[in-house]
């Protein structure tokens, strides 16, 4: 029987990890923070009251096997008037929402016309916020302000969602079904614990018997994550998850050309690997090719990115493993 | 080998005879006007410099053997905010012609997401505005200016497009190739006379040995022809295609409810019938049921109106005797 790998997440970390095992013969879901509200996605849900279609977009888009034609339209952004910055996918998933009245229901058709594989579920189809209460106080209202915070790794008191919202039943089942469960890569705050903030995925993960692979990112963004090491990651995903469960952390090992990490050097930092020796540590250079304006807006966000075939290749060894 | 019928046109006036022909066994081409530059396509055509997707649309829709909910989506209206206004197939169609470059291509890749029976052919590929001089010398410019004009009726000196353009070869070879081609019902200078004026297509009219047919309008409009009679539908359009081309004219003979009628009375009033007794002429009861909330912004424009089933059944009695 075909192995079930779940991956968890939101924005483009999940594209490359989706993109890359689209490409096994395994079993994919890929479960999606809905906490988005930034750009065309945050209009979206001001004005027509729809759930958040970015995210979603870019899963679907990773999985999809139609041509590269239907790809670059979903992606497709347009420039001019009222209609500026909204991806055409986005708008595809919202109008389908508002057409059937629900937006599982827009997913799973969208999913259709463009061949995917796999599966792409809302980690909840409840309308909420991400919000952040810093150390200083400050309420940081949304995940767009949480991404553009220059004061996050000066200490949170809190990150929740709002309303507290329960698990799409569909998520929990694929994390029981599961026979590898993937975190990251993505933003922390923004990405990966908006997922366990939403009522019974922690649970989920915790009574599971599969093996969980947490893939590192490659580098700290400045006033979110500076300064943060391999361990400090894992540190703080396991405080919501209610302990480590990782069974294996996958980091990378390839240095990035210099004039590279000197243009990055405004955003942030390499993380350092302070967890060499244990076991679970599995690394491997991950670094994708370094292409100038390649296409998609997803890859243009980032020029030192993870290469999909790679975070594939290694997630397959362990698939083989387990 | 199945007859192939061309039907000339655009807006609401081809959705119903589409809409009718489509239940049966022929193969139907739609040859669409360019000149819609209202509305939603209007803004398209002014801030994406996109060809006009709307009557495309409406014809691809007509044709569609999707689900009811893809046929809804195609119509759905953006209500609020930057987008409101534009119909979702307003902007699949403009941002797939931004993403392959080419506006047919669109079409057709539209057309198989629909599962479309049949063709739709733009006129034109050029980007053209329909203009018309009035006889009290003002200029309109563009369909909609003509469309809310109140003085057409006053007579006009010219319509024309510019630039002058040049036919779609396929629209032309549908022409060349059809058993019937048929011309209305639809705005007579909005959306019949504009593929006239595009150059080629009236020279294949008068060339291809195939039969037309015109069905008349119901009503007139207000301002546009107000106290038109068939003959005078008929020699207006003559008068573009270089002839009276016409082996049928196919006109409703079914009164509307007298209460009915009274609420047009502001638009517009019933065309009368001044040909009868012409073997040309076939007279059938042709409106549709009066439904109050029909789905869909085409049905909603009028509640006098052709009933697809009845226009498409006059139509295959032609077909049957060609």
């Amino acid at each position: 029987m075909k192995k079930k790998i779940v991956v968890i997440g939101g924005g483009t970390g999940n594209f490359s990890v989706l993109r890359g095992l689209k490409n096994y013969d395994v079993d994919i879901s890929a479960i999606v923070s809905m906490a988005d509200d930034g750009g065309s996605t945050g209009i979206l849900r001001d004005e027509l009251g729809v759930l958040p279609p970015g995210d979603v977009r870019q899963c679907l888009v990773a999985l999809s096997n139609s041509s590269s034609m239907m790809r670059s339209l979903m992606n497709y952004r347009f420039e001019n008037g009222g209609l500026g910055g909204h991806s055409f996918g986005n708008l595809f998933l919202s109008a389908l929402e508002k057409v059937t009245g629900s937006f599982e229901k827009a997913v799973e058709e969208v999913g259709k016309i463009l061949f995917i594989k796999g599966k792409v579920i809302p980690v909840t189809t409840h309308q909420v916020r991400l919000k952040m209460i810093l150390n200083n106080r400050k309420m940081l209202e949304g995940e767009k302000e949480i991404y553009l915070s220059q004061e996050i790794d000066q200490g949170y008191k809190s990150i929740f969602l709002e309303p507290y919202a329960q698990a799409n039943p569909r998520a929990i089942d694929e994390i029981m079904n599961a026979d590898l469960v993937v975190l990251g890569p993505g933003g922390l705050h923004t990405s990966l614990i908006p997922n366990l903030l939403v009522e019974g995925v922690c649970e989920a993960l915790q009574k599971s018997a599969n093996k969980k692979v947490f893939i590192v990112n490659l580098m700290n963004r400045r006033g979110q994550t500076t300064g943060f090491k391999v361990s400090t990651y894992v540190k703080e995903i396991s405080q919501f998850l209610g302990g480590d469960l990782f069974d294996y952390i996958i980091v990378n090992n390839q240095q990035p050309p210099e004039p590279l990490l000197a243009m990055y050097a405004e955003e942030g930092e390499l993380i350092v690997n302070d967890l060499i020796g244990e076991d679970r540590v599995v690394q491997a250079p991950l670094l994708g090719e370094i292409k100038e304006g390649s296409k998609g807006d997803l890859l243009k966000r980032s020029l030192i990115r993870h290469d999909s075939k790679k975070i594939a290749q290694e997630l397959m060894k362990i698939v083989h493993y387990i």
